[in-house]
């Protein structure tokens, strides 16, 4: 049995008119003899809609009654869908959370999958051709809905594929597929044939919307070939798969960037023992999530300490911060909201040397300053000021010669 | 364990300030150390909005992806609800019908309850005071969602109250109780205090809306006391319960009518074995509810069949018969559009004779003509022209002492 698992956002299903259209997608593997698992998210606008609700009837909902809430965005999705397959004579169903089931967790709002019976889907693949599935909901052991958090229908969409071991997991969206870097910011960027799951989660923790970043983990850890293109054109993509040799002679491929943060110094902290708990630890604790870290060599027992965190949480940081500046002995607290994070990510990085130092080089050459940098095996991120984030990326962009139409590969 | 299932229709959860009175309600048993049970119809408007949404996509919208459509309109309310409880530091949650679970047969849209899983919701009554049901909706046993058909609210209700035997099975609705006949027509009726499950399955079938017809069935299956009571006022409503030794010295409980009806006759039909099934059998297989059925006595081998129908029928039955008519033999087809039943109801007529001759005085003593008769043992109906519908409901009311407030006694 071969089974196709199609992932659609809540832009392609908002109304009648793009249902159809989507019912087009599912013709294609469909019509081939597929089996296929259609997934989707709730009309756009309507889960925002019910939690708008929700928070007119209380401020502070109750995270079980509001995951039942927002569940029926997708509930109302795959019922009218599955409408329009049954009017074309298709053997197709509906298929919600708890009827697959779709077992998680009981973290309301951000539920992790526990299990899917295999079992059960492939009873009702014998009996139907197409199976229209509601994303971003689970169930739990008490048969309570659960929610997988926003965007949680691309998690549904490769958990389903893995659980079925699914030939691909195609992931519908409004742009072509992966590009070398924001479209908007760089006309050079260009589509990615392949990218790896490392490299797509580097990308995606950055700030590039096309992928929930749990859906990758999860392709990842279960093999899952995902492939994502666009609802408008019939034309291949971006696959997202295991890397191979191919891509490891690909020094770099793709420059991602994001500008919600903000840069916080404390200077002059005491240097000693239990300062980097006690000033992260309520700060993790408030949900605030520390990113780079720098801590400066000590000088006369004290040393200066930055750290990034999202723009939005800046307000509540520096809260914290005055209630624990006093015991850290700090001086004074500095901080940024004109930064932007901009990253270079290619998994070609693991063998070669020099990415960063060219890196380095061409920013200094446009006269961008380095505030931070951080690295991981496979991506060099440096923080910048924010005025210089557009010359940054098309600077690094050019300099790893992403620009090249037709090559996929580029070298030191 | 003292409990106690109320029910709130669509008008009463309607919004945020509807919702904060049916928590008023709620608080009452509640406060009195009583579980609470409250079963909720999806926010007013909001059914039919997505019934409006199905025909938008389909013609002929499945009725198993109907069910699940419109079976998040009551999700929504209870989880909203359920919010404001919990708000309240009440322990309580919401419940769905595959929760429950409450079990029904695949009969999507008009799901009949086949059992409610006892001990399941005594389980979740240890761990807290209020569970908020979604009313209209239930699971078969493919874990598919049913629903109960319109009006389904009621019947979960007092299954509900069936199965957990219940103290009381209170329905909230926007008028104070069961009344004589319509106060819109007759400015002397009056609520009564008590009326049996026979009596008001009459004055249900008779189009009397404050409760679901199988509702009542159900309570009268299961000895379910039911109160009928306003969602805009404290005061007690209506008991429906078994007839007891007070009910039968009433005579008559009531006055119904109905409105929606039409009149078929086929004159000069043979009169020969098998016309009433040509007749009546293919009007049966198009869904066509034929109610009130008289056939003149034969003259020359002919005779004259007269049918009600209702009215939104009555382009389809022409049609039919059109088809019908020939092999039937039948001469002329005449109906009638204006045309109303008027029902006297009582438990007390099964003891006593001589009701039905002063309805027909009475009548006649206006000058209104019965043009069909029908009774059963708890019922007088009689058709009449429509103009004479209020006419006719006020002569009957006041003919069987209905008016004398304060009493529930009346005489021939």
């Amino acid at each position: 049995m071969n089974i196709v698992v199609q992932k659609f956002g809540g832009t392609s299903v908002r109304n009648l008119e793009c249902m159809k259209q989507v019912l087009e997608k599912v013709m294609v593997p469909y019509e081939k003899g597929n089996k296929v698992i259609v997934v989707l998210s709730a009309m756009a606008g309507e889960t925002n809609r019910l939690i708008d609700l929700a928070y007119e009837w209380s401020d502070t909902p109750d995270l079980a009654e509001m995951d039942s809430l927002v569940s029926t965005g997708e509930q109302v999705s795959v019922a009218l869908f599955s409408m329009l397959l049954k009017d074309r004579g298709i053997k197709a169903r509906s298929l919600l959370g708890f009827q697959v089931p779709i077992k998680t967790d009981s973290a309301y709002s951000r539920a992790r999958i526990l299990d899917i019976d295999r079992d059960k889907i492939e009873e009702m693949l014998q009996e139907n051709d197409i199976l229209v599935m509601a994303g971003f909901q689970g169930c739990d052991e008490g048969r309570r809905i659960t929610t997988l958090g926003r965007g949680g229908s691309d998690t549904s969409a490769v958990a389903m594929a893995a659980a079925i071991e699914a030939d691909v997991c195609e992931i519908f969206t409004d742009v072509p597929g992966v590009f070398t870097t924001d479209p908007n910011i760089c006309s050079m960027a260009r589509k990615l044939d392949h990218v790896s799951y490392d490299e797509m989660l580097e990308m995606a923790s950055m700030g590039a919307k096309v992928l929930q970043i749990r859906s990758v983990e999860f392709a990842k850890k279960y093999n899952v070939k995902v492939h994502v293109r666009s609802t408008f054109s019939d034309e291949i993509g971006t696959y997202v798969t295991q890397e191979d040799k191919n891509m490891e002679s690909v020094l770099v491929s793709g420059i991602a960037y994001d500008k919600d943060q903000a840069r916080v110094t404390l200077s002059k902290v005491k240097d000693e023992p239990g300062v980097s708990a006690a000033l992260f630890t309520p700060l993790a604790e408030a949900g605030i999530l520390v990113d780079m870290i720098v801590q400066n060599p000590s000088r006369d027992g004290r040393t200066d300490m930055t750290f990034t965190i999202p723009r939005g949480d800046l307000k509540k940081t520096l809260e914290i911060i005055d209630e624990i500046k006093e015991p850290m002995g700090a001086q004074d607290v500095l901080y940024d909201q004109h930064v932007c994070k901009v990253s270079v990510i290619g998994v070609g990085m693991r063998n070669h040397s020099g990415v960063a130092s060219k890196a380095f080089q061409a920013l200094r050459d446009e006269n961008i300053n380095i505030l931070m940098i951080s690295t991981s095996e496979i991506k060099i991120t440096c923080l910048i000021e924010e005025k210089y984030t557009e010359l940054a990326i098309r600077t690094l962009h050019n300099t790893f010669g992403l620009d090249k139409s037709g090559s996929d590969e580029n070298s030191l």
